[in-house]
C-alpha cells in the first residue's frame, strides 16, 4: 500500500507509537466504512457507534479534530474502496489503569473494494464460539481475536457463522444475519456479544419498515435457522448478500424474494450499494 | 522513554508499522519479566508461555531470531526493572483472516521497576466479570480490554480481584492469587479464563512442594475467599505479595506466616525476589 492512503493523526505516515494502547490491549475502537464518490454514505450512523464504543472504553474524542482529518482523508485518498477509522487510547505507559490524561491516536486507511459476489453466499457455521460479555456486546472495539480465531475455520469462499457459548445464533465473522419467516424479518440480540452493525441499524430502523414489515429483535438457537424461508448477512461495505446454504447443518434456502425486495431498497436510497 | 530503551525487531526504534495485526485485532502476545543483573531468572517459563499462546494464535515463531533480540536488549537495556516482549502476527491487509505467510513483528521494551510495596496489600473485587472462553483461557494475548475495564474501577493502590461471569474467584488484574486454609494451598483453576502465571506454575510445580504443602487448583466462589487463613497474589515481577484486606466484602487477614514461609523460599531460589 502507498503512503497517501494511510494518516495517523492527519498526517500521511505508516508508523504508530509502539506504546499505544491499541496495540498493548486493544484500547480502542475502529469503524469500516463505504466510500462512494468522495462520501461516506452511512458516515452519522458509524459516528454514532464509533462515539458510543468510546464512551464505554472511557475514550474522550475531540469530534472537530476527528471530522478535519475525515475531510483530509476524504480528499486526499481514492473517490471509492473502504476507509477503516480507527480510534485508539493512545500512547500510555505500562499498566491497565488510563492514564489520566488520554491522547487519542487516530488512523485512517484506505482499502480496494472486492469484487461483489454475484451469487448467493454459503455459511460455515465455525466450532469457535464467542464468549458472552454484556459490557462489551455491540461496541467495534479491537479486542478481535475471538474473529480471528473463527476465520482460521473457513475455507474458500466460505463465510463464517457465530453462535455464542450458549448455541444462539449471533452474527456473521463480519456481517450481522437476518431471517426471514412468518413474514417478518427476525435478527438476533446482541446483548451478549456481537458487533451492533451499522447496516443492520440502517435496516432494522428504516429500511425494513419502509417496506411495511417487521423486525423482531430476539434470541435465535442456532437449530431454528433451517426452518427460515430466506437467509441474509449484510454490514455497511458489502451491503445485503443473500445466503445460499450452510454448510454443518446442510440447511439450504431456495427463496430470495424478501432479501432482493431490502436489496432493492437499500440500492434506491443508497445508489453505491445497488446490485 | 528514551528509545535507547524499545527495540522493534531488534532494531531501537519506537514506531510500529500501523498495519499490524497486533494492532488491528489483538492478534499476539505477550510476557512482562523482571530483569537482575542482566538476566531474566524465570526466562524458560516465560518462553514456554509464549509458545504455547503463539500456537493456540497460529502465529509461528523463529526462535533462534527471539533469542537473538533478547540478547540485544538484555546487553543494551539497563541490567535491573522489567522486559516487556511483544510478539505479533505482523503485518496484515484487511479482514480477520490471518495471512498464508505470517513475519511477526517482536517489540522488546523496558520499563523501571517500581518500589516494592511493604505492607499487605488491600483488595477491591471488580464489579466488571471476566467472560469465559476456554479457548483462550491461560493465554496472555493482547486483547486485554477486560483489564483495562476493571483496572478503571480502582482508587489509589487498590489490586484488582477479577470474577469471571459465573462468580468465581479467577485472579488479580495483573497478578495470581493463592488461599491458604486448612493445612493446604488453594489457586483457582483457569480453564474458563485468567492468565496462567509464571510465578504461580513455578510456586505450584516447585515452591509449595518443596516446602512439603500441598496445592490444589480448584474452582473457588468468591464467598470462600473470607475463610482463607491468608491470601496472596504473585506475578514474575513483583513475586508474591501478602493481602491484608478485601474491600467490598469487608474480609481482613491478619496472619501471613505461610506467605511468608514462600516469600524466602522465592528469595532463597531468586535473589530478585527477597524482600
Amino acid at each position: 500500500m502507498s503512503s497517501a492512503t494511510q494518516l495517523v493523526n492527519g498526517v500521511t505516515q505508516d508508523v504508530i507509537n509502539v506504546q499505544d494502547r491499541g496495540l498493548s490491549y486493544g484500547h480502542g475502537v475502529f469503524e469500516t466504512m463505504r466510500v462512494a464518490g468522495g462520501q461516506i454514505p452511512l458516515w452519522s450512523l458509524h459516528c454514532d457507534r464509533l462515539k458510543a464504543g468510546l464512551r464505554t472504553l472511557q475514550v474522550p474524542l475531540n469530534e472537530e479534530l476527528l471530522e478535519r482529518e475525515m475531510a483530509v482523508a476524504l480528499s486526499s485518498f481514492p473517490r471509492d474502496g473502504i476507509l477503516k477509522l480507527t480510534v485508539t487510547a493512545g500512547v500510555g505507559g505500562r499498566g491497565y489503569r488510563t492514564p489520566t490524561h488520554v491522547a487519542t491516536n487516530r488512523v485512517l486507511q484506505w482499502f480496494e473494494l472486492s469484487p461483489a459476489s454475484v451469487l448467493p453466499v454459503s455459511l460455515y457455521c465455525c466450532r469457535y464460539r464467542l464468549p458472552c460479555n454484556p459490557v462489551l456486546a455491540g461496541i467495534k472495539h479491537l479486542n478481535r481475536l475471538d474473529q480471528v480465531m473463527a476465520a482460521a475455520e473457513l475455507e474458500g469462499a466460505q463465510q463464517g457463522l457465530l453462535l455464542n457459548t450458549e448455541g444462539l445464533v449471533i452474527e456473521g465473522l463480519s456481517h450481522n444475519l437476518f431471517m426471514y419467516k412468518n413474514g417478518a424479518w427476525h435478527t438476533p440480540d446482541l446483548h451478549s456479544c456481537g458487533v451492533r452493525g451499522v447496516m443492520r441499524r440502517l435496516l432494522v430502523d428504516a429500511l425494513i419498515p419502509a417496506q411495511g414489515k417487521k423486525v423482531v429483535i430476539r434470541d435465535i438457537p442456532f437449530d431454528e435457522l433451517a426452518s427460515a424461508d430466506e437467509v441474509f448477512l449484510c454490514n455497511s461495505v458489502s451491503g445485503i448478500l443473500p445466503v445460499a446454504q450452510e454448510v454443518t447443518s446442510g440447511s439450504r434456502w431456495q427463496r430470495f424474494e424478501q432479501t432482493q425486495a431490502l436489496c432493492r431498497g437499500l440500492g434506491e436510497r443508497y445508489s453505491c450499494f445497488t446490485v
